[in-house]
């Protein structure tokens, strides 16, 4: 090899041996005279460690070692913890109590908000029609019922994680996998706004000052969310574990002391505020009413997909406690749903127009009046809807990182960040939802059509997938399998084109819109990476391992260190290296030459006037003349760039070479080479 | 030379000759057997020719010729037009005619505002107090004159531009001269969003339906003078020329016939509006309000430096024409300026506090009626008034250059771009300007106590700078000389004064906390480029033209195609490049390690191990151990980036080589190559 290498510039003294495996060796001298032997010493064993033939970054290369990029650094860690290394990824696995926190809360907390959209939507044909709430709340309850177990089904069938889109692809081929992805996708980001948006209004109901600030207050929760998720996902459970298991038990117990003190006749009765009143009326009780309000309630279903997607987090067994999971979770669900419904209906309660009171909130006022217990009550419903959101932001990285492995998305969605967290992902899904919030001013009545319809699209391409999968396999008890899957694939397209269709133009066209886009764009990816790969597997076979020898040349204004280094570097890649100097002045240029004549070394100057002033234009046209003289020669382009002290002061350098740089890189076959030229202190 | 080259890789042909010069030699036989000559062919002298030794590139190298870069030339061909070259510099002279309405504009449009200026300050002490305006419009006028004189002498002594800044600059030394440009730079910025808005004020008087769009109408504006002026300055001379001499003639003539029906008994009484009453004495008419009143109209003085500055841009002998459009400006100012002061005290016109409407609208209407004569006069008054900011898009860039040649602004202002304009300080100056109306939506009276303040501090600095000059060179006629200059000074240091105090909480002390502050930043700038110079000259000094032999690494991920570009490229510059792949998997690390003996070549791989998945952070550790082995020979990052066809599907691609160039670039000692890779045609 050594005799191989480029002869050096003159006078240079022999270089100093550079070890890539960073082991070097020390000549010592033994005790005696002409006892000499050879040590190996690893002076940087603190950050490599050597392991069978290769290094080990060690914890400490992480750090920065100067101002700012340590104080990023330090405020990183405060913000989203140390770093946790690949090895520690199997401790963080969930038990059934904390899956049941995080995983359930988006099921169990629709209980919030679900009954309050049924009730809306009725109001619209008067008070009467109210009186429907609870057959509709039973009715999802049922349909619920039913999904439950043909998921019970799809998480034994699919332990390594049942996302939708992982059960439509293996089933149904690449095309139903992405309509669901797509559906769930934008599913995710719609889960993120609405539940964020439902517990702000828990928290305005407490105290309507802060009605005006809902949307500053999402936002903010939205940040609070994506930087926990950052952390990591264990440590999300803890943090989140209490207020879900304090909801449960907090509306329980409201709901066991309102019904005790409705049948003991303690109970006032409840009073709307006259102005809520509504007009008998306004609007029929047509089919197509019982349908929105049926539509609006079916929210409560999409949590079902959360658990699905979290299989391989749960601890082993993994499919077996997550189904444990998700049939306590919809029982614990539907005892609430339906309790609130019935209880809001005895008591004739009416949705605030203003929403600035949730229907939740005005029956537990009722029932245990305005202290502690309102608050407390209240806080828990709104800490339970954040953790709802926390489910997506589980889930829509998880998804990305398949969508990305599959190479439906850009690779950057699949990289973990330092904390085994998707970041890119996590990132992606907050700036979205903060945008939809912005959009519809943090209402959830508005949001909510947007919600179900994608959910239920993924829905029934997962049960559909896990039909054809009874079908063609043929298991043991595969028929009762196949009823199950079928009755929840048929309940779930029904309640798809239910809900479509009846809130069409209340928001579910954007639905229709988007899905079918995201696709596009999806399917979009896959052929560019496929193109891609299949471009450089031919090129692959081509021997295309030499490159010729390069054209090398050196645009320079001046002849002041920072070019000469850039040239000394140029002789270093070619001996016929060529300085280029473009200028529109040809007095400069002729005292350019003089300089060069002095100091420029055995290089040649080529001297462009360009009487228009431009610079990158005949730059180009130059290289092209150079490379049409040897179209196979690659051109390199050695820049030399003024690194100033702080980073603000490149506004003063550099401006043209990043201009050229720019220009530079869609060229063919063109290399451009950076020389540094740092300016030390003042 | 030859003898040097590196060794070819191996199996490569002899590479092809290729000549800088672009001169390519042709082997031709002759017509007798063993007759050959060597022919020297020049096939791109389409593009550049031969002059002299050095190349001159033609217009033609301007174009490009893709798809999007031609496209986007096209647009800017037909928005700024063709490119004009430096050799064509000096046909672009102005005629005194043309020169009176570009930088008289300035001057001559303020008595569009001038005079209401002051009615609405006097307003506030009651309709009484309007009858001082005559009064305050004759000492302004006086003081014009004195400072017309005052600049006659200025224009002849300095007729290569007599900027306040260079005038300071040359007798009063630098920090005299970066007050001086401070404060124009500031009064150029304040003078485009006045005068724009008095513009649009002129527009609003006759349709108020545009009254609130006013802001969006300003900014429009803005932008048609930004790309006028990027199209150059003769050609936006005949743009402009006839509006100025329209409002000349127009208001001329309307003041004319208004004196006329005065005289004869023949105008009608006007009445204002009811709602416009002014209460008496709802302020007390103090020396303050007088003061306030003046400093409001004596916007009509900044215009004089406009000519002064502009001096180069004139026809030979340039200071003669200067002075004598000086002049001439001076005195139609003078007398419109008087002219709608007397008639409007007169007919007692008082302003309209919305600003819907101006006073000027108020009293061609009261005289000519609301026919096609007032439409015209409106047109013609916001047609100067937008050529008035017009005259800052000339002086703004040229004092930016000014600067950037001084070394107190970064270099880009001091470049001319293709159609011989300072694109940079056109763009910073519309910017700018934009900011600012909209901060002040727009509002004439807002804006105006901005504006004075630092055109006389500049006006001052450059009378004293000339009182200096006097002193020192004593010439003939220089006790005069002095005389004049002297009384300039004391002139504009008083009005100085009274409008920096006078309107000190109505928004000058805006300015004078600008203008230090935007000193500092001047002086900060030169003492940066000053300290590079100095260690530029101290490195020139040391003979460091040789560099060592750099340490060659290839971050790789795959051994795909781009990869072994990267890789043959890196051997062509060093016999000892090495291969870095740095991953979290020992598994594929195995795999690539098993490639790369198949394909690598005779390169070394190092497998770097991160268990936190992190990328960056560990390869600058290792690129710090190698160097830590040979701190002076540069490092050399060979980077493989792949390069779609479309620059949207760069999100694709390339992220982390990306953030890796973002990290490197500041990095001591570290040469980044970037090897393209071209994804063809799908």
């Amino acid at each position: 090899m050594s005799s191989n290498r480029p002869p050096a510039p003159r006078g240079e003294p022999e270089r100093p041996r550079v070890d890539p495996n960073l082991e070097v060796r020390e000549h010592r001298r033994g005790q005696r005279p002409g006892d000499s032997y050879v040590r190996i010493v690893r002076p940087f064993e603190e950050e490599f460690e050597h392991e069978g033939g290769r290094l080990v970054a060690t914890e400490r290369t992480m750090h920065g070692r100067t101002g700012w990029s340590s104080t990023m650094l330090g405020l990183r860690t405060f913000l989203i913890g140390r770093p946790i290394s690949s090895e520690e990824e199997h401790s963080e696995r969930l038990t059934k109590v904390k899956a049941l926190a995080i995983f359930s809360s988006d099921n169990i907390s629709s209980s919030a908000y679900g009954p309050e959209e049924i009730l809306r939507v009725l109001s619209f044909a008067g008070a009467g029609a109210l009186l429907l709430t609870l057959p509709i709340a039973a009715l999802i309850i049922g349909m619920l019922m039913i999904v439950m177990l043909s998921y019970r089904q799809t998480i034994k069938a699919y332990p390594l994680g049942a996302s939708s889109y992982l059960v439509a692809s293996d089933n149904l081929g690449d095309r139903a996998g992405v309509t669901a992805a797509a559906s769930l996708l934008i599913g995710y980001v719609v889960t993120v706004a609405v539940s964020v948006s439902a517990g702000v209004a828990a928290l305005t109901s407490i105290e309507p000052a802060l009605f005006d600030f809902r949307v500053v207050l999402g936002v903010a929760l939205v940040g609070i969310l994506a930087l926990g998720n950052l952390r990591g996902i264990r440590e999300s459970g803890s943090i989140f574990m209490a207020p879900t298991y304090l909801y449960i038990v907090l509306l329980l117990g409201i709901m066991g002391y309102a019904l005790f003190r409705l049948a003991s006749g303690s109970l006032p009765d409840y009073v709307s505020p006259p102005e809520w009143a509504l007009e008998d009326g306004s609007s029929a009780l047509g089919l197509f009413l019982i349908l929105r309000a049926f539509s609006q309630g079916a929210v409560a279903l999409t949590g079902v997909e959360a658990i699905s997607d979290g299989v391989p987090a749960f601890q082993a067994p993994e499919w077996r406690n997550a189904r444990t999971t998700l049939t306590w979770a919809t029982i614990i669900f539907g005892v609430l749903f339906l309790g609130i419904a019935y209880l809001v209906t005895t008591l004739g309660i009416i949705p605030d127009p203003s929403e600035e009171q949730t229907v939740l909130s005005l029956l537990i006022r009722h029932v245990v009046g305005d202290g502690w217990l309102l608050v407390l009550a209240q806080v828990a419903t709104a800490l339970i809807l954040v953790l709802a959101a926390n489910t997506s932001f589980a889930d829509f990285p998880r998804l990305s990182s398949f969508l990305a492995r599959d190479g439906f998305m850009p690779r950057q969605f699949g990289f973990r960040g330092e904390r085994l967290a998707f970041t890119t992902g996590i990132l992606a899904l907050s700036a979205m939802a903060v945008v939809l919030m912005i959009t519809f001013g943090g209402s959830v009545a508005g949001l909510i059509p947007l919600y179900t319809l994608g959910v239920f699209v993924a829905f029934t391409l997962s049960q559909t997938g896990m039909l054809v999968r009874w079908w063609r396999r043929r298991e043991l008890g595969w028929r009762r399998g196949l009823l199950i899957n079928g009755l929840g694939a048929a309940t779930t397209a029904v309640v798809a084109v239910v809900v479509g269709s009846s809130n069409f133009f209340q928001g579910s066209w954007m639905v229709i819109v988007l899905v079918p886009a995201l696709m596009a764009l999806l399917l979009g990816i896959r052929s560019h990476y496929r193109a891609m790969a299949t471009q450089l597997k031919v090129d692959a076979r081509a021997d295309d391992d030499t490159v010729p020898d390069p054209i090398v040349i050196v645009p320079i204004a001046r002849l002041d260190p920072p070019a000469r280094r850039a040239l000394a570097f140029a002789r270093h890649i070619s001996p016929d290296a060529t300085g280029v100097h473009i200028t529109n002045d040809p007095d400069s240029a002729a005292a350019l030459r003089k300089d060069w004549e002095e100091l420029g070394g055995p290089m040649e100057l080529v001297v462009v006037e360009s009487p228009y002033r431009a610079l990158i234009g005949p730059l180009l046209r130059y290289m092209n003349a150079l490379q049409a003289q040897a179209p196979d020669r690659p051109i390199v382009v050695v820049l030399s760039e003024i690194v100033p002290r702080h980073w603000w002061e490149n506004l003063l350098h550099n401006q043209t070479s990043l201009r050229l740089k720019l220009r530079l890189f869609g060229r063919k076959n063109t290399i451009v080479a950076d020389v540094p030229y740092h300016l030390h202190d003042e």
